[in-house]
């Protein structure tokens, strides 16, 4: 079999596959300098096809996930790819084609791969309890090596992970060091089943409890604070007889109602509470904190849904302006008759990929970043994410960053100036993609002036993948929670 | 220091470093196929500077060698890029800069690096007595891992290298398997001393004699034949002053003869005869072959110096008219009385990187290729090499490819289709620069069609350098000859 890429968007031009595992010594530094203190590893995932897809119509959610680091240290950098070696990936390699079909829809499989996991690793990759996580929905983490990201293996949690999927969106409690974790479809694709994790510090799993969703759907990012964690159900729904058809794992249904399940950290399933609001699409989450009464949650939302590769269920096409998701704040009174929430927005312009100081998570915080679609004062060519912005929550003040024609933005990440660094003190870290040299920058921010010249930009050679997410471990944090 | 290349041609667009050691698996064929049968391994080294260059105006030949490999295998590719590991790479690595400087000048050096092999094993990789060494022509060949691409160390072939530097231009004689190879400057920099070397098929040196050239100059490549070796000696001089005085390696000298320095194979340097022409420029050999008595040398020769980075010794400006080199053929008389030698035109364009069926080397043969730049029938932008020519040295029939519009071509290579094949029964490899793309593509061309549609073309998604030389090995030659 001849390996022929189709002619289709997403594989073609700066979205090709670009497949390529890297070692790149010293990025070049082609603006600025680095911080000469700054000393850690940005880490990220994307998804990056190492065969044609086995279906046609396929898109990058379904890509095999290849994590990347830039490692700091005394005002230089190295750079590093590597694919996580899933058991997918091994699979296939041997064949040297996509032996697995249709995102999500094992039906579409070919058959000597039966009851192998599907995961792909390639959504979000995290450090917690001295591992590298990388981790897709649908399946367990994978361990990585964080200093060669090669493959160590699945990671189950020692056998405590009963759930069969587990989120790419986990909490780390600043206070305590626990993880914050779930799995839905917890049961086999599209059950309605949540299991809710904690593991302490040094990733022993010290709680478990499972719940029943409203009804079978996407739970990709949650909420969690001090006092609370909550499961947004949203309208992107799943369904087993779709899949038996051949049929795609998520649409869209615009007749449902978004769900907010509330549990007390650590709490039991059977306490959930489920709070009620109309129809409107969410994701990603800014930052959770509570008050011991309430419960503040910052995501984009949109009228509708997100992502024009999952259908309507109404046959309705795809709505690009009620698909833009606005930063709001959803709040939960908990010790109030209603079992509603209200919806507050926050944010100008429409935008996705919202991030906050890390060390504030579960807590209150006062700044976040995330990428703009839509500047309507400046005009520029092109669709996607193509501005940073960072909003200051008290006063609503945001301070954007435009990396200039024909670019785009992938997730920011803030990365603290030092290990005692002050909120909003450090960088707003984003690779830029620069479509016409079909190659990547690293941009080095200052989180306080976004709209600033960079602190430094880092020239890549290559094309970065579009792609998902990404944390920064500080030196001293790997140092520190490595195992032997 | 921060690293950051110069905004001079040859470190830009491009021409900027790459520097990405790369593992690829299954290189995307974006037409055609790759032959099924088709098993080996297309080696080729590139110069791609790691670190910024110590001094102004640098240029490719003292970039760091990038070893790759394109491994074949049952329709498949894998491509895999590694530097080298010299001495000079290693050093500089944990300094994270440059600390040689000029080309082949060791006056502008760091003092911290003086006495070090300035090697950078840049100009060709070669399969020998199961060792692939990879070489430049001022130091000895570096032993690189045929598997791995890791380097394994320097090589002097236990000691016998004499010589202080080793050819990046061996010849291997299919009949006996010896490499006959040579050291110029073998005495140290600028130095007239030539160390002639045979080595068995094992590797194992079986033959040393010294002699000296009629004045210090670039000896690139010789010739070999079956009873003959012979030394060009290219008024492209070098000298001891002018580098201590920060000056340019090498300068044209305009005035100067050509010397062809013949001997008999495994004969004694006090032998040599000299064979002199008038001046003109010539580098790279086609093949050369012997009737006993004559020998006929096939190169492209040019007016004036090839090189715009040498400057002319007369003062003159780089004559780009007069740099364009036609494949000539020398005809040495050795048993007649004079001392000079002809020379008789075969191509009608010009051009450089002569190749031929490596299995007829020594020999006589019939057919060879070359990279041309210029077609004066059909109209191209640009500069450099973008067209590769076959030609039937009996008839003078040629054949052209031509890549297309803002392409350039590096060095074409004969694979022979498979280990019994006839002359010219097999394909020819190029790696193509698709400027606009800014990617390389390898292109398969059928070697007795290569006006025809490429048999396969293998879409790279980053540039590969346009570099220097490269060899193929055969999966069999590869398992027979491998050392444990």
């Amino acid at each position: 079999m001849v390996t022929r890429f189709p002619d289709q968007p997403g594989f073609t031009g700066f979205d090709a596959p670009m497949r390529v595992e890297a070692d790149l010594m010293d990025v070049e530094v082609s603006q600025g300098a680095i911080p000469e203190n700054l000393e850690g590893t940005y880490y990220r995932v994307v998804a990056d096809f190492q065969w044609p897809p086995k279906v046609d119509g396929d898109f990058f959610f379904n890509g095999d996930g290849m994590v990347m680091s830039f490692r700091f240290s005394g005002g230089h950098a190295d750079f590093k790819s590597r694919y996580v070696r899933t058991p997918r990936f091994v699979a296939q390699a041997k064949e040297r084609r996509a032996l697995f079909g249709a995102y999500r829809n094992p039906y579409t499989d070919d058959p000597s791969v039966a009851g192998m996991s599907r995961g792909l690793a390639n959504t979000n990759v995290f450090w917690h309890g001295g591992k590298l996580l990388s981790s897709k929905e649908d399946s367990p983490p994978m361990m990585i090596d964080p200093d060669t990201l090669e493959t160590i293996g699945e990671h189950t949690f020692d056998g405590a992970l009963t759930s069969q999927t587990s989120t790419a969106h986990p909490k780390i409690d600043p206070r305590t060091g626990e993880m914050v974790f779930f799995g839905f479809a917890a049961k086999g694709e599209t059950t309605p089943d949540i299991a809710y994790y904690e593991a302490d510090s040094r990733g022993v799993v010290i709680h478990e409890t499972w719940l029943r969703a409203p009804y079978s759907s996407m739970v990709h990012d949650f909420a969690v604070t001090q006092n609370f964690v909550v499961f947004p159900i949203i309208p992107l729904t799943s369904d087993l007889e779709r899949l038996k058809a051949g049929g795609p794992h998520y649409a869209w249904d615009p007749h449902k109602d978004v769900y907010l399940g509330v549990l007390p950290r650590k709490g039991n399933g059977a306490d959930i509470r489920w709070y009620r609001g109309s129809n409107r699409f969410a994701s990603h989450i800014m930052g959770a904190h509570d008050d011991g009464r309430h419960i503040f949650i910052d995501t984009p939302v949109s009228e509708s849904n997100f992502f024009p590769f999952f259908p309507d269920l109404s046959g309705a096409g795809y709505e690009a302006e009620k698909a833009k998701g606005y930063l709001s704040r959803w709040t939960i009174d908990t010790m109030g008759e209603s079992n509603g929430f209200t919806e507050t927005k926050i944010a100008r312009y429409p935008g996705e990929f919202p991030r906050m100081d890390d060390r504030r998570e579960t807590l209150p915080y006062n700044w976040g970043v995330l990428a703009l679609s839509d500047v309507p004062e400046q005009e520029s060519p092109g669709r996607g994410f193509r501005w940073i912005s960072s909003i200051d929550l008290n006063t609503g003040h945001s301070q954007i960053y435009y990396p200039g024609h024909d670019c785009s933005v992938a997730e920011p990440l803030f990365v603290p100036a030092h290990d005692n660094a002050e909120e909003r003190e450090g960088y707003v870290f984003v690779v830029i993609g620069r479509h016409e040299e079909m190659r990547s920058d690293l941009v080095i921010l200052d989180a306080a002036h976004l709209d600033a010249p960079p602190v430094a930009t880092l020239k890549m050679p290559l094309r970065i993948r579009s792609g998902l997410h990404g944390n920064w471990v500080s030196a001293t944090e790997l140092a520190r929670e490595r195992t032997a």
